[in-house]
């Protein structure tokens, strides 16, 4: 099991869009096989600031993500609204010691 | 529902004892009333960071935990092994619409 948290930060007048495309995204990834979670998170300080909380069941299954047709129609639809580069940081899991 | 994104960074010879004492926090807080989620992460590119990822049902249940004999055990027990001072970030949840 594997977590990547992204962090990204959106032009204030894209905020908006940003949160649809998201959800749409969202709504895909939450029913793609090894997927475990896929929070979307928005920071109670800067509206203009959200969290991707993506757990996976493995590498493998982190990497399939990306070559789905929702991510990269998000990718490309979100591109442009970006404040500044997004950040993935990958971690391992310590607890809790089951997910699903 | 809210979530609170906790980045720790610890002293490099405090790593095993401060995952013991997460441990004990970790496994008290998933019982209290209100909590979602209490997720104990590790870098995988830095072994001394770690994330918490704690959900509650809300604002009041996040306040509460801090209450807990768990969490003021825990709190005094890691207080020395921080390498620099704890950071909590707020956020909303956008999605999922449902947690348990």
């Amino acid at each position: 099991m594997v977590v990547t948290v992204v962090h990204i930060q959106v032009k204030p007048d894209a905020i908006a869009p940003f949160i649809e495309a998201t959800i749409k995204n969202h709504d895909a990834a939450v029913k793609e096989k090894g997927n475990l979670r896929f929070d979307f998170l928005q920071s109670s300080d800067d509206p203009s600031c959200f969290m991707l909380y993506e757990a996976y069941e493995s590498d493998e299954a982190g990497r399939d993500h990306k070559t789905t047709s929702h991510y990269l129609t998000w990718k490309k639809t979100v591109a442009d609204w970006m404040q500044k580069p997004r950040e993935g940081i990958p971690y391992s899991i310590i607890r809790p010691l089951k997910w699903k």
